[in-house]
């Protein structure tokens, strides 16, 4: 398998003027998962029936990959801004360490920097490939428009929760899958099989978010659990709870809503809540239909190592701890 | 010829979230010259060599000239936001009217768009568009930041500031001329005439700006003269007064760029200072070397109604008033 950290050290940002370049070298340098570039290889491996990718075909596929990781890093520099978030990644965020004007244009310039990667894709396959990386971006900018509405309105429902994680979140694994396996020569059947997997684990990915949040052990979660209960944050638990909930459940839940500079007894209370409740489970229960929704998919696709790396990443997404 | 505001009118901004496209649609619909993608269809009209374009020619090259006007407004709505300014041709701007999130988010979403239009471009020539559109947007995102860098510095020469504008200014220009031949076949040649017109009409332009901006009639110029000096910005005249001026003079004009709360009296020193320097005619003459040699480029194309509209404008720009 490629190196995709290395793919990504390899871009070269020690460009004129260095105020417009150094806060994407800073943004791109600070790690992660590198999900979806890893996504999008191993769509196209699974679709080459091969082993290990052939010089040619990372070729072909390994600007796209890196389009979607530099993409996923603007929306991350971008977000933090409108988020006023101060750290990311265990780092001040750009607009901290600089300001706002730097985190705007120097985001600005990610996005524009993503395309150049796309306008790399071989000649016959740029308009396709191009088609769909607007697609998934303006899916995750509605996405991230209705995550800000969502927190200015009193109700919203549990499908249109999932609508906004699925634009959000969902969307951009879905293409990654997609846009890998289509450079790669994937049929139309294919290509839709690998979407939905995509989609489908990115559903299952956010909802187990919102559980570990709650529930996760904040040794391997990597930060305190709580926050989104604090917060407020219209979760799914939150929402199925608010839903699910008994007047005399909902009157105590929305009551503590209201709550602010009591974080322990909110958590406690709250949590008792969602406990006796069961959203737990309603959650985990959503989370394994995804996941297995994700799991067929596979069945329709070459049966090969990249598959089998596919199968497993699914199943660890369901038992993960952060 | 075309008419670009209705076909700038005839895109669909009635889309949810309502709160990502409504201010795309409020900015595409406040006007201005539209000279980007007038610019781009005359330039493929010139190299078609017609009078007026076919219609497979409008829709060939209409998807590009139209991604390079939402580009522009992009631009605008983010420079807004960096810059502060709470008026856009005579209405509030994106971040005033609705707030800052929103013009962050609706700008991408604007960027976005206009790669959606330049994906509409004909298959065979997506590619080099998109590498096109990538250098002009690079190139813009560039000039921004050395602008933002010039009001920090103390010093910054002519040859700095040229280059800036360049960027900032012209290289959409130029691209918006070189694109739109391209896509009408224009040969490298050509494409290479057409950009170089672009540019050096950019940087007339940019220093005509200047000149207005303190010796413009407040009548005909649309807004009061003496903002730059007021505000001390770095512009071709000032830069040019700080290279070329005796010691006395430069004392003074420095003492004056340390002076605030007293700008009636500013503007006038100021002016007085550029008029004993003979700045005024210093810009006239750079820029009708620029326009000289946009009008020079024009010889290397076909001549026909196109041309010589192209002719008109670069001497129109000479002599405007607004």
């Amino acid at each position: 398998m490629l190196d995709i950290n290395k793919a990504i050290e390899s871009l070269n940002w020690d460009k004129e003027p260095k105020g417009l370049y150094e806060p994407i070298a800073y943004t791109l340098a600070s790690g992660g998962k590198r999900i979806r570039p890893t996504l999008a290889l191993t769509a196209a491996e699974c679709i080459m029936n091969g082993g290990l990718l052939s010089g040619d075909a990372i070729e072909n596929t390994l600007p796209a990959a890196l389009a979607l990781e530099v993409f996923h890093n603007f929306t991350l520099l971008h977000d933090d801004v409108m988020d006023r978030a101060e750290v990311r990644r265990g780092r001040e965020t750009v607009h901290v360490k600089w300001n706002d004007n730097t985190a705007i244009l120097s985001g600005d310039q990610m996005l524009i920097e993503a395309y150049k990667l796309i306008a790399r894709v071989p000649n016959d396959k740029v308009q396709r490939t191009l088609e769909m990386f607007n697609e998934m971006a303006t899916g995750i900018c509605e996405g991230q428009q209705l995550d800000m509405d969502f927190e200015h309105r009193s109700q919203v429902s549990i499908d249109e929760y999932m609508h906004m994680i699925e634009l959000k979140t969902s969307v951009l694994l879905a293409y990654a899958m997609k846009i890998g396996g289509y450079i790669a020569g994937a049929t139309p059947a294919q290509q839709e099989a690998l979407y939905r997997y995509g989609l489908h684990i990115g559903l299952a990915f956010q909802i187990q978010d919102d559980i570990l949040d709650v529930y996760g052990d904040p040794a391997t979660f990597g930060k305190a659990t709580g926050g989104d209960i604090c917060c407020n944050k219209k979760t799914f638990l939150l929402l199925t709870a608010l839903e699910t909930a008994d007047p005399e459940s909902k009157a105590e839940l929305l009551q503590w809503l209201m709550a602010t500079g009591q974080d322990e007894q909110k958590i406690a209370a709250v949590t008792a809540i969602y406990d006796r409740l069961g959203v737990r489970e309603a959650g985990e229960a959503v989370m394994e239909g995804h996941t297995a929704e994700a799991l067929a998919q596979l069945d329709k696709l070459p049966q090969n190592d990249a598959t089998e790396r596919l199968r497993e990443l699914a199943e660890r997404l369901v038992t993960r701890k952060s």
